[in-house]
C-alpha cells in the first residue's frame, strides 16, 4: 500500500477505524456492538491503559467478558469498528497495514475504571498497567493501536475535567456513545476539546532553532512550540511564538504534518519557518536555552551519537520527524 | 511589502499586533495601557461590534473616553498593541499594511457592553451596530480591524458560554487581561477554545466537488467542512468528512492555508484532497446536494456568472480561496 502521508507515520497519527459518528446518538445500535461476540475494548485504569501480557507481548484488546470480570467500568466510549472504509492513511510495514492488529472487522470500545480498581489489577500478573507515554515510547503496540489508545485517553482526560456544564455550572452527561456531554439545565451540548498547538523548526539556511525547556532530560533539545489562539492563522501562531520565545522573526511558514497527541488533548501542527535573523534572545521564563544547530549535528543527534551527548525527541514524537525531515533536505 | 502567506489575505485571517502575551498577566501594565491616551478600544454590545459613523465610513476605534461615555463595560480585553515586531503577515494594498489603520504603536483593547445597551447605542445617530457577518460581507473595515474584530468576538463568545468551571460547576472570574478564566474553588484555569475545522475540496482532474447546506442561501454551494476530532490528524479528518458526506474516498491531502473564524471560535484548516472514485452518495442528513464542478463552472460562480445562477461563497470566506486556487491550476 502507498504511503498517504506523512502525518499517519507518527505517533498516535494511524488511526485507521471507521468512527461511524452518525451511528453513534443511536443506543440500540451502539449496545448491539457493545454486545457481539467479535466486539472489543481498551482499558484504562484512570488515565493508564491495561494490556494483557499472558502470551508475553502486551495485548491492548479485551473481549466483553473479560472487561466485566474486571468489575463494572464508569463509562465506555464507541471508538468506531475495523473497516476501513474511508482509503485511510496507511503504514507502510505491508502487515495487515489498513486495521488495528487482531480487530478484523470488529467494533472497538475503550473502557474506564476509577482508580480504585489500580490495586487489584496491579496485583494480577496476567495484566500489566503502563502509562500511554511509555507505551508510546517501548513500541509496547502496533502504531494502528497506538492511534486509538491515544484518542480513547484524549476523550477520558477531557471527560474527566468537564463533568459540569461551563454554561451554567449543572452537572452534564455523557451522551452520543461518549463523544458528547449534555446538560439537562440548560441544554448545552459539549463536544470534546481539541486544542491546536503549533511546533516548529525555524530554519536558517543549514541551521535550524532549537530549545530546552526546564521539563526536559538532560541534554534535549526540541522543536519550539505554543499553543494557536483566537485570531491567528497557522502562520501567524508559528511566527508569534518563534518571536516570543527566541527574538527570531521569521517569514514564510510552510506544513509539514499534524499529529493527535494526548496529553491531554491537543492537535499539533508541525512546520518550518524561515527565519530572518539569527540573533537568539533566549525567554528564560520558557526556556532553559535556545540555540542553532547545523544539519549535521541534528543528524547526529537523532542517531544518538552528538559529540557533546546532545539528545533529540524519539520517533513518537513530530518533533522527531520535523527534524529528520530537515536533516534530509532543504524545507524551503 | 511581500506576500508572506495565503492565510493572510483571508478573512479575519490579518491581524498584526504584537499580543505581548507575557504581559497579560501583569495588571499594573494592562491598566497603564488601558490609561494611555492613545489607547483605542473596539466596541461590542452583545456579539455585535459598534462603529462611529460621523465621519461618513464606519470607524471601528474608541478612545476610553468615548467608551466610558456609552456606560461602564462589562469588561474588556488587552488585543496587543500596533508595534508589529514580528514581522507578521502583510496585506498586498501597499497602504501601511503593517499596522491596525488609525492604531499606529498604541494599545488595543476590546470593551464588552451588555445587551441593555443596545437601545441607547441604536437610537445615536453618530454610531452604528453590524454584525460581524455583515461587516465581513460589505468590506466596512480594513483587514487588519477585520482580524482584530474577529479575534475580540471569538473571545467575547467563548466567555460567555463558559462562565463556570467544567471541572466543579463553580463559577470562574475573568482573568490575565481576557486570556483565562481562573476558578477560585478548584484552582482550575481555564483557556479559550478554539476548535480546529477542515474544510477542503475533493478533486479530480478537472472536477471538484462541493455541496449545499439546507442553511445555504438558494443556489449556492461550498467546500466540504467539518470539525477535526481527537484522535485524527488534520489529513484523516479531511478524509473522513468528504467520505461521510459524500461517499467520496480520497488518498493524498494537501493543506492550502488557514483562517481564524470566529462564529463562535474555530481555526478553518483549508485542503485539497485527491479523490479517489467519482460516484456521490449525498448524506442528505448534512447535505441537501452534492455534486462536482468543472473548473469552468467554478470560474463562471465565482464570477457572478454561471449560467443556472449557481453562486459560491465570498471572498472573505475560505472556501472562496480554495475555488480561487482551484480555478488558476493544478492543486496536485
Amino acid at each position: 500500500m502507498p504511503l498517504l502521508d506523512q502525518s499517519s507515520l507518527i505517533g498516535f497519527g494511524f488511526n485507521p477505524l471507521n468512527r461511524l459518528s452518525e451511528k453513534r446518538s443511536d443506543d440500540a445500535f451502539v449496545d448491539g456492538k457493545r454486545r457481539e461476540a467479535s466486539a472489543r475494548f481498551v482499558v484504562f485504569v484512570g488515565e493508564v491503559p491495561v494490556f494483557g501480557v499472558q502470551r508475553g507481548g502486551h495485548d491492548a484488546l479485551f473481549t466483553y467478558e473479560q472487561v466485566l470480570a474486571l468489575g463494572q467500568p464508569s463509562s465506555d466510549i464507541f471508538l468506531g469498528q475495523g473497516d476501513n472504509r474511508s482509503g485511510n492513511a496507511v503504514d507502510d510495514t505491508g502487515d495487515n497495514p489498513d486495521q488495528v492488529p487482531g480487530l478484523g472487522q470488529a467494533a472497538l470500545f475503550a473502557a474506564y475504571f476509577d482508580k480504585d480498581h489500580a490495586a487489584p489489577i496491579a496485583a494480577r500478573a496476567d495484566l500489566d498497567m503502563v502509562d500511554l507515554r511509555s507505551v508510546a515510547l517501548r513500541g509496547l503496540v502496533a502504531p494502528a493501536l497506538l492511534g486509538e489508545l491515544g484518542c480513547a485517553k484524549a476523550l477520558l482526560s477531557w471527560h474527566q475535567h468537564h463533568r459540569y456544564c461551563a454554561n451554567c455550572g449543572q452537572p452534564s452527561s455523557v451522551s452520543s456513545a461518549g463523544w458528547r456531554r449534555d446538560c439537562a439545565a440548560c441544554n448545552s451540548q459539549h463536544f470534546p476539546r481539541v486544542d491546536p498547538v503549533v511546533i516548529m523548526l525555524a530554519t536558517d539556511g543549514d541551521r535550524c532553532l532549537l530549545g530546552r525547556s526546564p521539563r526536559f532530560a538532560t541534554g534535549m533539545y526540541s522543536a519550539l512550540a505554543g499553543f494557536l489562539e483566537p485570531g491567528e492563522t497557522i502562520e501567524d501562531a508559528v511566527r508569534r511564538e518563534i518571536l516570543e520565545e527566541s527574538g527570531i522573526a521569521c517569514s514564510q511558514v510552510a506544513y509539514f504534518a499534524s499529529q493527535p497527541w494526548p496529553f491531554p488533548s491537543s492537535l499539533m501542527i508541525g512546520c518550518f519557518a524561515k527565519a530572518l535573523n539569527n540573533d537568539i534572545t533566549v525567554d528564560t521564563t520558557e526556556l532553559d536555552d535556545a540555540r542553532w544547530f547545523t544539519r549535521q549535528e541534528v543528524a547526529n543527534m537523532l542517531a544518538g551519537e552528538h559529540a557533546d551527548g546532545l539528545s533529540a525527541p524519539k520517533p513518537f514524537a513530530i518533533a522527531y520527524h520535523l527534524l529528520k525531515a530537515f536533516v534530509a533536505g532543504d524545507v524551503f
